[in-house]
C-alpha cells in the first residue's frame, strides 16, 4: 500500500491567508491584533519557538510583546502578570510558554488567563468549556489533528480514533474534540497494558506521546491513518516524531510528517485565535 | 459462570457514617453543612429525587434548603439565584437539578455556581479542573462509578475500560477520572459503528447511555466487569437500567445492579461532598 503524506501546509496556508486579511481588516477599522507571549525560561527550545511565533505573527499583521520574567519568576509573579494583561484592553490574546521555572504548575498559574484571551487553549475554564461543548479556544495543537484529519477529507464520524498520550494540553482535550466530532475514542498512555492491540483496533491513530519512535508497524492496522504530533529531539539533534515513519510506511493509508504535518496547522490556529480574540474585544 | 453482584450499600454505608461523623463535628463547633437545592420543574421523577437528597441530608446531619425557582425562571434568574447562593457564606454547597426550563442550557447557568460550593461538579470551570488533574468536586455519578469499582476491588490500572455514552455529566467525565486511574478509556456512544466489537474488547464496560436493555451479552466479553449507570423507566413504571441483566447474567463476571449500584454510592458522595466544602468554608 502506498502511504499518503497528510501535509499541513495546505491547511496552514488557507488558514494563514484569511488571518492576514481579517487582521488587516481590524487594523483598518483602527487597532491591529495584539498577542502578549509570557515567558519564564531560558530553554533554547522555547526561544526558538517564541521567535517563530513572533515572525508568524509579524507575518500576518499580529502586533506581537513577548514579556520576560526570568527563570526566578514565582506563581504569585506569574499570575499577577497573566492577570494584568488579561485586564488590559491594548491585550488581545495571551499565551504562556514552557517550561515553567521549577515548582510552578501550569495549571495553578493558566487560571490567571481570561478564557477569552486564552488563544492555547490552557486554562482550567478553558478546558472545562471544551469539556462540556462550549469552548472559546481548544488548545492549539489538538485542534491541528481535528483539522489537519479533515483539510485530507478523512471522516471521523463512528470512526473509531486512537490518541496515544493522556496530557492535559494534547491528548486529553483531542479526546474531548474528536468525540464531538462524532468519532469513537480510545485513550492510550505509557500505562495501556497492550498498546498494540489497542492502537491495531483503530481506523486512525494519533501518537502523542512524546516519545521518539513509539509507534511501528505493530501497532497500525493495514490501511489506518496515522497522525503523528511528537517533536522530539532525534540522535543528530533534528526534530522526529514519536511514530516510525519508516516501519508504518507501506502498512498505513496515510501519514502526517514531522516536521510539516501538525506543527505548521497548530501555528496557523494560534494566530486564527488571536484575530478571532481581537475581533470580540472589538465587538465589546 | 457466576456473575457477582456490585452492590453498592456497603460503599454507601461507609461513606454515610464518615459524612455523619463529620457533620456532628462541624455542628458541635458552631454550625452544621448546609445544601441548597435549586429547583426550576414541575417534573415528578426531579421532585422524587430532591425528596430523596432532603431525606439523606437530614440522616447525615446535614440542613438543606430548596429553592424553587417554578417552570418560568428564565438564564438570567437562574444565574442570579446561583450566584446569590455561592457568595452567601452561610451556604456551603449549591446543588441544580435538572430539568430545567425550556431553553435554559445547563452550561450556562451552571457557571455561575462558585467551584468550590459545586459539589456535583457540573459547572466548566469544575469540569476543567478535572480534566486539569486537579478536581475540586468530580460530577457524583462519575466518581461514583470508580469508587464502586475500587470498593469491590476491582483493578484500574492498565485496564480497558469502555465507558458507553458521552455525556457531559457521566460519561465524559468518567472517563478523565478513569484516566487519572491509570485505565485505558474508550469512549463510544449513539454514532459509534460497531458498539459491540468495541466493548467486548474492553475488561470493564460501563453503560451510561440512558437506553433500556442497550447492553447485551454480544457487548460484554466472557469474564468482564460490568457497571449500569443506566436509570430509564421500564414498561411497568419501574427503574431499569442500561444492562439487560438477564443477557449479561453467567457471561459478565460481575454486575452492578439497578437499582442498588451506582444509585447509592452517588447520594453518598454528594453528601460526603457537602461535608468537604462545608469543612473548607470553615478553615477560611
Amino acid at each position: 500500500m502506498e502511504t499518503a503524506s497528510l501535509t499541513g501546509k495546505e491547511a496552514a496556508a488557507a488558514l494563514n491567508a484569511e488571518t492576514t486579511e481579517l487582521a488587516a481588516a481590524l487594523a483598518a477599522r483602527g487597532r491591529a491584533p495584539r498577542l502578549a507571549l509570557v515567558v519564564a525560561n531560558a530553554d533554547p527550545a522555547s526561544a526558538w519557538y517564541v521567535n517563530s511565533l513572533r515572525k508568524s505573527a509579524t507575518n500576518r499583521g499580529i502586533e506581537c510583546d513577548t514579556i520576560d520574567l526570568g527563570t526566578d519568576a514565582d506563581s504569585a509573579g506569574l499570575r499577577a502578570e497573566l492577570a494584568a494583561r488579561t485586564a488590559d484592553p491594548a491585550v488581545d490574546a495571551i499565551m504562556l510558554q514552557t517550561p515553567l521555572p521549577a515548582g510552578v504548575k501550569l495549571e495553578d498559574v493558566a487560571a490567571a488567563i481570561g478564557a477569552e484571551k486564552d488563544v492555547d487553549g490552557v486554562s482550567p475554564l478553558s478546558l472545562g468549556l471544551l469539556a462540556a461543548n462550549t469552548p472559546v479556544f481548544a488548545p492549539a495543537t489538538a485542534e491541528a489533528v481535528v483539522v489537519l484529519l479533515k483539510r485530507h477529507g478523512i471522516e471521523l464520524t463512528g470512526r473509531h480514533v486512537a490518541v496515544v498520550g493522556r496530557s492535559n494540553v494534547v491528548g486529553k482535550p483531542l479526546a474531548q474534540l474528536l468525540l464531538a466530532e462524532n468519532a469513537t475514542v480510545t485513550v492510550a498512555h505509557s500505562r495501556t497494558a497492550d498498546l498494540a492491540a489497542v492502537t491495531s483496533a483503530a481506523d486512525i491513530v494519533v501518537a502523542a506521546a512524546g516519545r521518539a519512535g513509539l509507534i511501528r508497524a505493530e501497532h497500525v492496522r493495514e490501511g489506518a491513518v496515522v497522525i503523528d504530533v511528537g517533536t522530539n529531539e532525534g540522535p543528530d539533534g533534528s526534530i522526529v516524531g514519536d511514530v516510525d515513519a519508516e516501519s508504518v510506511r507501506g502498512r498505513a493509508a496515510a501519514l502526517s510528517p514531522v516536521p510539516g504535518g501538525v506543527g505548521p496547522v497548530t501555528t496557523a490556529l494560534l494566530m486564527r485565535h488571536v484575530v478571532r480574540a481581537a475581533e470580540r474585544s472589538a465587538q465589546v
